[in-house]
């Protein structure tokens, strides 16, 4: 971890209840499980990016606070996701409704939600700030439904186009467009419009590599199970792909897999379209696709931070959204 | 619905997507979600004190987005709180996970709870009025967790004390303690301190009184399934009176039914507790506790009222308390 990304964590984690303080033992639990996730840890890439582009700004003074809430958002929004999804595991651990009943883990995350507008009033975040959160979590909760959706009617008359909407709104507006602006933000400034053209771009080749890391990864450096976007049906842009050209037999065969509860779902059958996705090249082809979509959004962005007045925090700024792409895990 | 209730309630869906607006049909269909439960009614009662309040102290022009907020708490909460109890109905119609499948109804409660802080921020809400809702919605999830962990865990060691506890975290402070609270702040002043004191006691009457009904009331009238705290397993201040003076093989055959999962009880395991609590009298001296506590409770908020200079909002305000407790549904 960066002592940047320590500096949010702890500021993070002190706005969160204190299992040492509570009066009853089952609120020393329940603070304990709302410090689940936030104390596995995580890059705090987002928080990160919020606080650079506050300093190439020139003033991150009232950054820390804001960061460390956008970090709540990310957490509070896997626990709920994990149980949307039914995930198995989260940054190498059991995923939190698999270590507590569902209920507490449903109710745990609403708290982490209440307590990342706490950091915000708390932090004394202008309006904009506010109005920019309201959007990132709206957006985000739209693209969950597009997704969620998707799979749980069993669809798949889904082009490439809808998987980018989808995406856009699920993972890069929160990943990449959001904490440009809040950077922007909470120095007072306006934030620049290619943060949102670009940081759009840019988010969405972070969620193609992410699906190719979910195929290729290592699970024990990914923390997440090795094909679990199988396991859990995800409609993502390379089983897209590959169902559009895969033989009438072979589709038929995948989407009966996909449409199985994860319960039911065959590890034979799983391993089967695994490695038929590895080696049909539609893969390779969504890491292209990344590739493609982010160098001209990273240089359109280097263009937006190249006036600003804090050089060195803009050049980490460049190199962290550069590392959002170009990652192994 | 009286006009109060009507305008905030206006202010309340035009803060969420319309459908007509939506870009794709499942986005239309997640607008409709959105809009389900909040369109389904509800008497308003804590938004109306909120206003009533302000008026009272003799401003409300900041009012009604803080009510309409306030209503969305309660609608989001209500979302999540019938996922985590699996109900079956509210205001008289299937909980909305059992109209859609599970994970769209908790990710559209996810949206509806960012669309009450956009909601504030669009209203500019004062500093203290961001902190009071993240105030609320911590203590109530805090309550929830002592709720469900009790009945997951099939707990009965619990005295009256705690449930009193519970019903202060999970119902009184959002119900009654936060309105009073939230009125004197948008009206920019300091809230009475009798709010917290007396606002808890009368909150908690009003817990006790929804419980009585719950076993008594008209389930038409009521909105949820007779006895639906049976089915879900509440310990409620009646159950644990009961159950401290049952016979023990009574008492062993209540708790066994209540620790089956709500699809494994016998219909008729229930209907002989229910008959059991009603004909016990621990229903009836559990009206009486809560008229004990109302009573002191209104008085001591009666003279918080009375040097305020709105009279007749004044007046309104405490009909509507009065209201929370001497109702039949």
């Amino acid at each position: 971890m960066t002592p940047l990304a320590r500096q949010i964590q702890r500021t993070l984690l002190a706005a969160l209840p204190d299992p040492e303080a509570a009066p009853r033992p089952e609120l020393a639990a329940y603070a304990r499980l709302l410090r689940d996730y936030p104390e596995r840890g995580g890059k705090m890439l987002r928080g990160r990016l919020v606080v650079l582009t506050a300093r190439a700004y020139g003033d991150d003074t009232a950054a820390l606070g804001v960061a460390a809430a956008l970090e709540l958002f990310q957490n509070w929004v896997l626990v709920h996701d994990d149980i949307e999804d039914d995930s198995d595991e989260r940054r190498g651990r059991p995923a939190l409704h698999r270590l507590v009943p569902m209920p507490l883990a449903l109710n745990a995350g609403d708290a982490l939600h209440a307590a990342m507008w706490r950091l915000l009033a708390e932090a004394g975040a202008r309006r904009k700030v506010l109005l920019e959160f309201a959007e990132l979590v709206e957006t985000t909760a739209s693209g969950q439904h597009l997704d969620l959706s998707w799979t749980l009617e069993g669809r798949f008359d889904l082009t490439p186009d809808d998987y980018l909407e989808m995406v856009r709104r699920k993972a890069a507006y929160y990943t990449a467009v959001a904490p440009l602006r809040l950077g922007a933000l909470v120095a007072g400034r306006m934030p620049d419009p290619a943060f949102a053209r670009a940081g759009l771009e840019l988010g969405v080749a972070f969620q193609i590599v992410d699906d190719v890391l979910n195929l290729e990864g290592d699970p024990a450096a990914y923390g997440k199970e090795a094909a679990g976007d199988l396991w859990e049906g995800k409609r993502t842009l390379i089983l897209l792909d590959w169902l559009a050209s895969a033989a009438p037999e072979e589709r038929a065969r995948a989407e009966a897999l996909l449409r199985r509860p994860r319960a039911e779902k065959d590890p034979a059958e799983v391993a089967w379209l695994h490695e038929r996705l590895l080696a049909s090249g539609a893969v390779a082809r969504a890491r292209e696709r990344a590739r493609r979509m982010a160098e001209p959004a990273l240089a359109e962005l280097e263009r937006a931070f190249a006036p600003l007045p804090g050089r060195e925090a803009a050049r980490e700024a460049l190199d962290l959204l550069a590392a959002l792409v170009w990652r192994e895990r």
